[in-house]
């Protein structure tokens, strides 16, 4: 067997463990009763030390330069496949063993301590922890830069967007600097001079909204012979890709939070079970990245599911859903329309609307980076998250709290994810654009629930081509072009300034 | 570090992958879709492989050697654990690796026709398949046997209850011959001769049932903290011994069967939570075997919950879950009692009741022996099987289907399991009688609903013994006898025929 074959063989086995990783995460945060958990780490533990030895084998090391000496006989799959396991070669073998349990170390350390202190708004208390946190990674990210050949943030983003730069990042997020704070106050001052949107008001039962969520699942292309919906803490898609589990959770005052969540989730698990079965245990049979991944959920939650096309369509489902018989204005379209696309200034991300959201992040990437760099110190971070808060979102946090403490991200050492969520949101707008551009049966389908054009439009252009092509790739050969701050602009002035 | 500290590593491993594949195995059962059948037998063969290599490492086989040589350094734990570990490594060392995948086929193969022929009571086109199955399985009994120093059914038997022999359970298994066909037609005529219980009337709602099985669950000593409960096709428990999930199914035409379904799977998941948490990853901190395995439920379900002393607290919680308010004869405890042992000849084992499933059993292991011995042919099983139903239950089927065709044990080449059924029975009475003698507080207790002396009384005698002991040890210790037909005997008596 040649070196390449021998390759596949090793990765096989390292991906079905892998999923046998998934599923017990899955589990653990859907169904695991809480005396479960020390022994499921301990499993999960193990059969992650077992991919580890797996990709840190010295026999895969020569397997992989054999490969490439010999690559211009593999097909374009097949080299493509190569240089995504070369990749997941460096990111595992670039650090050394004793440093990466340092950084899981102090992880675990910093998440147990942040737990406790936020809510105190203790920023003092955390602040040692984070920083021991932040040497590690800018020790571990220098690391690897110097394997992968670019700086030690690319090398970070190339965790979670596999050939992402910050170069190509920098002027997109500039553009968007430019155009966001005064768009804000246009859209802010525009809805203020209409009528306000109807309050939905509840209780919206937990059954009927599982019931609608299952149904909307469905009209999306939910196949539940290969998955399920679940309820946990945080909404999540997890599982595999022949067997998809999303997660929800219900608030009986706001049935819009869960029913778009689960539309969000079931964009995430539409493009995993699209993904080409026959690579399925090959890295280049993989999800691209997170931004591509982002792309998928933000476009049908965001660009399909928000919009007034389909909300035509779902406004008499979530009516019959939850007030059967009334003919009240507050189940209209226009104003289900309305009060999904509300912008306000807030302080917490997650609570964030589709026009403040990206100013949230570009505060994130600015910060992370200079943490990274050396540039910025834990110490000084509040007041610099105060400033940039100001500055693009217009607002200022009273506390930590709401401040650079609110997110989990930094805490667990995810320096380099933010930025895939303006991206991803970008993506799929640019993405959405296209397509119905390319074919009208898109938009059309989506005004009377049918997925089946837009379905079979991502399958193409997004899913079966897994990880066959870079993310800058992918986007260009869909669209016809790189990803294009004006289409994002385009795209929130025609929502959010109708006619303007 | 020495070799027997080294052997505790490896087998650490080996165990954590191991509760990985029951969560995934408990996964496939109660929540997977079916779509994921096929990446999941892939996953899951992924880790036996993965355990398989562990177990057949060369150097393992050094380290038990040497670890053997220096047995007289470690204690007794110790030395229990090293004779376990040598048994597993038998029983994965002793059959060269294309026997066991050949046998794997086999069985694939002849589940496969017998879940098509059973429905049609085709055993012509089994037949072929199912002695295939029992060549193999015979040729790989007899290399365990020789490895083992016993015969190639021992070595069977020894996979399901480690240690157990034909030539201690064939003087039990004759004393029960001897006396169960008379005694069936004695019980049989008493309750002829009695008032007829009334039938329960349903339907008995699913939620009702459920709501009851958590509360029986609760009162038996099931920590919801540690374990879930959950519907399945087949009851059955699994998880881990943090995380003990078991599941039933509901009829609504008959609630009892949920119900006392329910409390056996409890008896299997309190002694897997009572195994100690210190030898929870090496072989000697596992269950002892399915005979012991299957007195824990046994005990829960026939000994105590059948029990007039349980259904004098049980019965008014069934009234009150089902016809709160009633006052009907129906919800008495006595008659609650009458309906949950009534005997009857029956066809199919798993429907049987306590009386008469001990000849069930040993119907089968006595053709299971001549099978595996070559002293009878897979052609003239169905006759085999008819003769000895008349001379055993007094009953003759039909058709193979309600004969040879029943279970599902011989097509999945599970032969030596048959036994543990009534050796369980008999260990679960022969235990509850002890348990009784030494403390009267238990009986006392079951009356109430207060499960902890009992609980404790299995806890210190059983559980908390693990596989330190043989199953033969286990019995010998706690009850202070061999395992004893005459008290297996008594019970029968007083429960089925009082007063005589």
């Amino acid at each position: 067997m040649n070196a390449y074959l021998q390759l596949e063989k090793r990765f096989e086995r390292e991906a079905k463990i892998g999923e046998a990783i998934g599923v017990l995460g899955w589990d653990r945060n859907a169904m695991m009763p809480e005396g479960g958990a020390h022994g499921r780490a301990e499993q999960v533990a193990t059969l992650s030390v077992i991919c580890h030895e797996l990709i840190t084998d010295p026999a895969l090391a020569e397997l992989l330069d054999q490969a490439e000496a010999d690559a211009q006989a593999l097909n374009p799959w097949q080299q493509a496949n190569l240089r995504e396991m070369r990749r997941n070669w460096i990111h595992a073998n670039a650090v050394p063993t004793d440093l990466v349990e340092a950084q899981s170390r102090a992880i675990s350390e910093c998440e147990t301590v942040w737990m406790r202190a936020r809510p105190e708004d203790d920023f003092a208390t955390l602040a040692p922890y984070l920083t021991r946190q932040i040497d590690l990674i800018r020790e571990a990210a220098v690391a690897k830069g110097e394997a992968l050949g670019c700086s030690a943030y690319d090398a970070l983003l190339d965790e979670f967007d596999p050939s992402m730069r910050a170069a190509t990042i920098d002027p997109i997020f500039s553009e968007l600097v430019e155009f966001l704070p005064a768009f804000i106050d246009e859209v802010i001052a525009f809805q203020a001079s209409q009528p306000a949107p109807i309050k939905l008001a509840g209780p919206f039962p937990e059954a009927a909204q599982r019931a609608l969520s299952l149904k909307l699942m469905s009209t999306l292309g939910f196949d539940f012979k290969h998955g399920r919906l679940d309820t946990s803490a945080h909404p999540f898609c997890g599982g595999t890709n022949d067997d998809v589990r999303i997660t929800t959770n219900y608030d009986e005052a706001d049935f819009t939070r869960s029913i778009m969540g689960t539309i969000h989730e079931t964009g995430h698990a539409l493009y995993s079970r699209g993904l080409p079965e026959a690579w399925r245990y090959q890295p280049v049979g993989q999800a691209r990245g997170m931004s591509i991944h982002e792309s998928q959920s933000l476009l049908m939650e965001m660009q399909v599911c928000r919009s007034r096309d389909f909300l035509t369509y779902a406004a008499p489902l979530m009516r019959e859903a939850f007030a059967a018989g009334s003919v009240s204005d507050e189940w209209s379209p226009e104003n289900i329309f309305a009060n999904a696309t509300r912008v306000e200034r807030s302080l917490i991300r997650i609570d964030a609307d589709e026009v403040t959201y990206p100013a949230h992040v570009i505060l994130r990437y600015g910060l992370e980076r200079k943490l990274i760099g050396g540039d910025l110190s834990v110490a000084d971070l509040p007041d610099a998250w105060r400033a940039g808060m100001q500055e693009l979102v217009g607002i200022t946090p009273d506390t930590d709290r709401d401040g650079c403490m609110q997110d989990v991200h930094w805490m667990s050492g995810a320096f380099g994810y933010f930025p895939t969520y303006t991206l991803g949101a970008m993506t799929a707008a640019q993405l959405y654009a296209a397509a119905r551009a390319q074919d009208p049966n898109i938009a059309a389908g989506i005004r009377q629930g049918d997925f089946a054009p837009l379905r079979a439009w991502l399958g193409t252009n997004i899913h079966a081509k897994a990880s066959s092509k870079s993310t800058v790739e992918l986007v260009q050969e869909a669209t016809g072009k790189a990803l294009d701050v004006e289409v994002f602009k385009a795209h929130l002035r025609e929502r959010y300034l109708p006619g303007q």
